[in-house]
């Protein structure tokens, strides 16, 4: 009597209802609340036999009230006796806090996978890790996947032609090039200098773009200023027109309203942050991850590899 | 050239500067803000030498993101090489999920001592724990203050007459008898019972309040549900005024309206918690604990005993 169960938290209970629907399961029954002081209260509604529990949320805004949703109930389910506990972390927030760039600051993306480990996580499924190396921040197994092929599939589907594949910036190039050999593209960089310190940027292309359909690929796109100014700068060395895509839309402060405003055709995002309907556009269109993280969590649950997935 | 640096966090930056006044050092120069999606950014802006530091946060509402500023606080002054990270917490939050009281729940209090440790803190400083139990959820160091002669003293000034000292519930009678003590009056205790489930509770008086000037004391004041059914029941048993204090003013949603609309003549309470605007009324009086917490502070420093103070 050895079962999966799946519980949501409440950053994305739409993603985590398409994946219990996918794998056939119904969400664990749970109310995830706040007390009138706004301290969370957790109530676990079921028994907690002999199971391996997943644990679904999202850290996106408010990403301190998501953490600590998460912290709390690992916490629950540890002093329920799980012995398995693991995440389903679709996007992991401070993710961009994973290095010292300056003097006396934290590593908050470290600090969090310290508490997860102290709370009793036992492992964790996470797509598109802003820097590959987070993974190295856990001493507990990490399933990173990728949301690549998801993009790369909906562009194939488009049957766009003399594309080419567009990394906003040089830490991005290999997430770029695993676009382009699916759709068989080239692809371009585009190189941010300051001339002067206090100058405005200058976007320089490295690669050629004219004549073609441009596709900007990043991980985050969060408020859009980066990816508003490669559209430009694309359209002004040539580019036809301009798509882009992220896997995770944090899309804050003006990202909207620069999307809008900006020469990108249309705006391809996945569903690993959920977007309220104030930031669902016609331009914007969100693609489901809920198949690959079904299909993740289950080979988990059977002891399967979960790299073929990569 | 070892000093005592003192940072604040944003719950309660009001106290932090009265204490530093106290103490005669300035605040460090740090600045706590919000990256455009909302995770905390931390700058501190002055080296970190040799020095013994003191962060000052109360764990109020907003609770998550107190917590997560502090969290991520102790992790950049660790990984800046501080040696020594004393939290000043005066309101520590989530301490009344201390237990399990039924199946499933987490033990948050527990759980936020282990994530404290695990950042880096290595001693806290912390005022009237709702449960003093929660002490032994540290391995490191807890100084454990007491608000009560504060808020005896004030009442001493008063020199108000035959004063009966009330607990609202049976939890709360050690407290109850140490104000007593000081003000040399006797105690009553209000004993809650229902009488069936789904029942209104029935507010039974142990001890003698007949033409006496009654008050009602707290650890944590929150919804003021008790506090205002207590008085009631106070003045029904023939008390010729009532007074109500505690450390802690939480008070949140109902609690103001409930507090105006009481019997309650004045509410006494402390600055553990910053009150707002709005919820400063003119029943409302709130007392400093800054000298209390200074004077622990500098006894930490000077590597002297701090229990002399409880
Ligand atoms: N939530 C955030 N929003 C914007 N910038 C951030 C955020 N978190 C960290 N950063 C900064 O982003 C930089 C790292 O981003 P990247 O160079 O893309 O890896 C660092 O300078 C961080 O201080
Ligand atoms: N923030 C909160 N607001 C109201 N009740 C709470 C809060 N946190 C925990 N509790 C509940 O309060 C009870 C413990 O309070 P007490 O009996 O006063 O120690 C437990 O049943 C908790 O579930």
């Amino acid at each position: 009597d050895h079962r999966l169960k799946l519980f949501t938290l409440n950053s994305n209970p739409g993603l985590a209802e398409e994946i219990a629907r996918f794998i056939g399961v119904d969400l664990g029954k749970c109310s995830v609340s706040r007390f009138s002081d706004g301290e969370v209260q957790i109530n676990i509604e079921e028994s907690i036999r002999a199971a391996t529990f997943f644990v679904i949320q999202s850290t996106s805004s408010p990403v301190n009230e998501n953490y600590m949703e998460l912290l709390i109930m690992i916490d629950a389910l540890k002093r329920a006796s799980a012995r398995t506990i693991n995440i389903v972390m679709p996007y992991y927030g401070y993710a961009r806090q994973d290095r010292k760039a300056r003097a006396r600051e934290p590593i908050t993306a470290k600090l969090i996978a310290n508490l997860l480990e102290t709370a009793g996580a036992t492992r964790m499924i996470t797509l598109d890790l802003h820097a590959p190396q987070i993974q190295g921040f856990f001493d507990i197994p990490i399933d990173h996947l990728m949301g690549v092929p998801i993009l790369a599939d909906y562009f194939e589907r488009k049957k766009l032609e003399d594309i080419v594949v567009v990394s906003p910036d040089h830490g991005g190039v290999t997430r770029t090039r695993k676009m382009a050999e699916q759709l068989k593209a080239p692809i371009a960089i585009i190189d941010k200098r300051r001339p002067k310190p206090n100058v405005a940027e200058v976007m320089n292309i490295i690669g050629n773009v004219e004549g073609r359909t441009a596709i900007i690929i990043d991980d985050i796109i969060d408020t859009a200023g980066t990816v508003a100014m490669a559209a430009d700068a694309l359209i002004e060395n040539g580019a036809k027109e301009v798509y882009a895509c992220c896997t995770h839309p944090v899309l804050s402060g003006p990202a909207i309203e620069r999307i809008e405003k900006s020469h990108i055709k249309e705006l391809v995002v996945t569903n690993s942050i959920a977007l309220p309907a104030e930031k669902k556009t016609d331009k914007i269109r969100q693609l489901s991850v809920a198949p690959l993280l079904a299909e993740a969590i289950v080979r988990v649950f059977e002891h399967k590899s979960v790299s073929a997935l990569f």
